[in-house]
C-alpha cells in the first residue's frame, strides 16, 4: 500500500491530479469538492439537468468488479457534465487474453481519454494505474470507485456533504459509525474525512470480530454495546452486513446480528433528538437497520443517494481541470 | 392486479402520468398518442434525426428481463428525443445484494430519474413501481415495456398505429389475431386498443389450449378453425409461438403447428384482397407463418418497426409533458 | 467468400457504400481514407473532441463475437462524430429467439439505422449483410470489424496510417510481418493494403505450419528464419499469438515459440536502425515480443492505437457521405 509520503493524487503545487483516498487530503481539498457540489445540486432540479463542462471529454468507467449501482452514479455524473462515457466490464474484456492492467490502461489512455474511473477487487489498483500515468499520461485522471477494502472516496465524500447539509458545523460533532467496519472501505473513508474536517468524537460501534485494530490510534473510541455507542451522537452512519459475513464464522446469524446492532426506533431515541440515520446502501432491512427507521423522518439515505451525484460531479469536473 | 377504479396511470385530471396498460385508456389518450407518433414519424427520415425535446432529462431502461430488441427501440426513441439514457440490467444488479424493488426505484429516484422504462417478468410489476412513485415522486413517469402475460402497450399502440396508417378508419375493419393468444401480452393490448377505437369485428384464432376463458366477453369472436378465421378479414395479427410452448404439453409440434395455423399465401387469400399482415417480431418463419407471407407484398412487419420508434417517442414525450 | 468480380462494397461509381476488405479497394480509396484520418488526429488533442459530422446518425455495434477493445475504438470514434451510438451483443439476444440474422437486419435498419459495425465469428458475414442491405437499404453503410479469418479491414488501414506517418514513401520500403499469418485477419488485410500502395517487399516470417499457402502468388517473400527474415527491414509487424495456438498442434509451447520468433533488442538489431514496431494488441510480452522491445524507442504501438481512432472516424464519415 503507498505511504502519504508518496501520494500520487497530489501534483506537485500539491493540487488533486487523482482521487484516490481521503486519506492525506488536507480540509482545504475536501471543503472545495464540497462547496463544487453544492453549486452542482441545484442542476438536478432544473428541466435541463447538464452543464457542458465537460463536452467533449471521455471518461471510461473501468469496472473490473461489478457494481451497478456505482457504476450508474458515475455515468449520470459524467453526463450531466456531457462528457462521453464508455462503460467497460474488464472481466469479459482483454485482460481475458492475457493483457496486462497497465497495457489495458496504455491503450486506452492512447484513445485519448481524459477520465478512468476505477473499479477493483484488489487494494491498490487505482493507485498502480494512477502512478502509471504520472509517469506516462499525467493528463489522464483517476477516480477510485472502491478498491477491495481499502478506500471508496466519492461515498465517503459524499456522506461529508450529508452531514454538513444537516449539521452545519463538523466541530461541535459526535458521530457513529455502526457495523462491519473491518470489511467496510466506507468506514475507512468516513473516519479519515471525519477526522480531517475536526470532528471531535468518531465512535465505531460493532461486534468484536468486526472492529479492526488500530481505530484507537486513529482517535476512535470502539464500543461493542449498541445502546452505549449511540448515546447522545449527532450522527449515525450504518453500515452494510455483507451477505457472504452472515453465514461466516465472525457472526452468529442475521437475526442475532439484529438483535445486537439493527437499528431500532428504541435504540435510535439514544440518540440526539435531531440526530440523522445514514446508510450507504443497499439496506438489508431487517439485519442491520429496522424498517421504521429506514423510511422514518430522521433518515437522511436517499438525500445521500442525490448528494453522491452532485459531489462525483464536482469531484470529475476539478480533475478534469474544468470547474474553476 | 389492479383495478380499473384505481387505474395509477392516470393523474386526477385523467391525464397519462404512466403508461402501463391499453386497458382503461380513453379513445382520446390513444388518439393523442397517436396523432403525437405521426409527427414524430418523418423526423426519422431527417438528415439529423434528432428533436431536443427531453435534452437532459434522465430515462432509465430498467431490464429485470433480458430483452434486447424492445430495450434498443426504448434506447434509440430516448437517443433521438436527445435524452440521456442509462440501461441498467437488473439481474446483475443490486437486487442480487438482497435490496428489495422498492429500494431500487428510490435509489434511481433520488439520483433525479425523470423515466423509467420497466420491463419485468412478473405481471403488475411497473403498477407497483407506478403506485410507490405516486406516492413519493410524482415527477417521475413509468413505462411498461412488457410485464409478464399481462401488458405491453406500446407494441399495442404501434400495432394501432400501423392499422390506421394503411386503413384510416378503424370503425368497418374485421381484424383477426391468430396464434398463442394465451400467452401473449401482445394480444391483450391489441383487444383493448381495437375495442376502444371502435373495431367492429376482432377474432382470436389459435388452437383450443391457446385460447384464454373470458374472450367472448371482452367482444371477441374465437374459431379454433384458421380458415373460417381468416375469411375476409382487413387485418390479420400473427402472434409468435414461444420456443418453449413447442415442446410443451399445450402443442404437438411446430410443424403440426404450421400445418394448421401457418400463414401461408394460401391462407392468406381467404382474407380480403388488401388484407395487411403483422407480426410483433421475432418471427419463427415455416412455424406461425411462411416466408413467402412474411416478405410478400401484403406483410407490414418492418413498417411496425418503423412506426414502433415514433410512437415510444410520442408516448415519453408526453409522459414527460414536453410535448404540447 | 465473394470475388472481386461482384465487390458489394463499392457501388456502381466504384464509390465506398461499405468497407469489408482493402482486398480490391484502389490506392486512391486507401489514400483518401488516409487523408480524411490525418484531418481527425488533431480532434482528439483539442479541449472538445468531438466533430458534428455524424449528429443525429444512429450507429449499430453489432457484436456477435465479444471484442471490448475493437467495439470500444468504433464507440469513441462514433461519439467524436457525434452519432448516436448503440451497442448490440447479439449472442444474448433476438438470435437465441431463433431470429435469423438478415431478419435481425431488417429490424435495425427498420429502425432507420444508418450504419451497422459489424463483428462476426463467421468469414463473409458482414458480406451478406452488405448484400442484403444493397438490395433493400441502400442508404445503410456496413464496416467490417473483423469477420473469422478473413479480414479486419480497418485494422490494416491504421496500420498503412502509421507506416505512411513515420516512413513517409511506401514505394521504397521492405516490411516483415512476423508470427501466425495463417489465423491472421490482420496479416491478410495488411498484405494487401502494402501491396496496393506499392511496396515492393513484403516479408512474412513464420514456423512452416503457420505460413499459409499462396503467399508468394500474392507477391510476399517467406522465412522461416527470423534473423534472416528481419535483415534491412523498415517495418516489422508483429501479430498476436492466440493462446488457443500455443497449447494445439500446431507449435510446441510458448517458451520455444519465443525462442525461434520472439522479437527481442538483439533480433531487432537486424533491421534497419530506424525500423518501427508494430503489434496490433493485445501483446503477449513474452510470448511474441520481448518487453524491451515493446517498451523501446522504435516501438510505434501506441501511437498505432491513437492512429486508429482517427482512422475508424474516416471510414465512419466518408461511408456516411458527411465527410467531402
Amino acid at each position: 500500500m503507498p505511504t502519504l509520503h508518496n501520494n500520487p493524487q497530489l501534483n506537485k503545487n500539491g493540487e488533486l491530479q487523482h482521487l484516490l483516498t481521503i486519506e492525506g487530503l488536507k480540509k482545504s481539498h475536501i471543503d472545495h469538492i464540497l462547496d463544487t457540489a453544492s453549486s452542482f445540486v441545484g442542476i438536478s432540479d432544473r428541466e435541463v439537468k447538464k452543464v457542458p463542462l465537460m463536452r467533449g471529454k471521455s471518461v471510461f468507467n473501468l469496472f473490473f468488479e461489478n457494481s451497478t449501482r456505482t457504476r450508474t452514479t458515475f455515468e449520470i455524473a459524467s453526463k450531466r457534465l456531457s462528457a462521453d462515457v464508455i462503460n467497460l466490464n474488464i472481466q469479459a474484456s482483454s485482460t481475458t487474453k492475457g493483457e496486462s492492467l497497465l497495457d489495458t490502461i496504455d491503450n486506452l489512455a492512447a484513445m485519448h481519454a481524459d477520465m478512468f474511473v476505477v473499479r477493483h477487487a484488489q487494494s491498490g489498483a487505482p493507485y498502480m494505474i494512477a502512478q502509471h500515468l504520472n509517469r506516462t499520461r499525467s493528463d489522464v485522471h483517476v477516480v477510485n470507485a472502491g478498491d477491495g477494502r481499502h478506500a471508496h472516496p466519492t461515498q465517503g465524500l459524499l456522506d461529508m456533504y450529508t452531514i454538513r447539509h444537516y449539521k452545519k458545523d463538523f466541530t461541535n460533532l459526535r458521530v457513529a459509525i455502526v457495523g462491519d467496519i473491518l470489511h467496510s472501505r466506507v468506514a475507512r473513508s468516513d473516519i479519515h474525512a471525519l477526522t480531517t474536517l475536526g470532528v471531535p468524537e468518531v465512535r465505531a460501534i460493532g461486534p468484536h470480530t468486526l472492529l479492526p485494530g488500530g481505530l484507537e490510534q486513529m482517535g476512535v473510541r470502539t464500543f461493542t454495546n449498541m445502546d452505549e455507542g449511540l448515546k447522545d451522537v449527532d450522527v449515525i452512519i450504518m453500515l452494510r452486513l455483507q451477505n457472504e459475513r452472515m453465514s461466516g464464522a465472525l457472526l452468529p446469524s442475521a437475526q442475532e446480528y439484529f438483535k445486537s446492532y439493527g437499528l431500532t426506533p428504541e435504540r435510535l431515541a439514544l440518540a440526539k433528538p435531531d440526530a440523522i440515520v445514514m446508510h450507504p446502501g443497499p439496506m438489508n432491512r431487517g439485519v442491520e437497520i429496522d424498517s421504521a427507521v429506514a423510511d422514518g423522518a430522521q433518515a437522511v439515505i436517499l438525500p445521500q443517494v442525490t448528494f453522491g451525484i452532485a459531489v462525483r460531479m464536482a469531484v470529475m469536473s476539478i480533475l478534469a481541470g474544468t470547474h474553476a
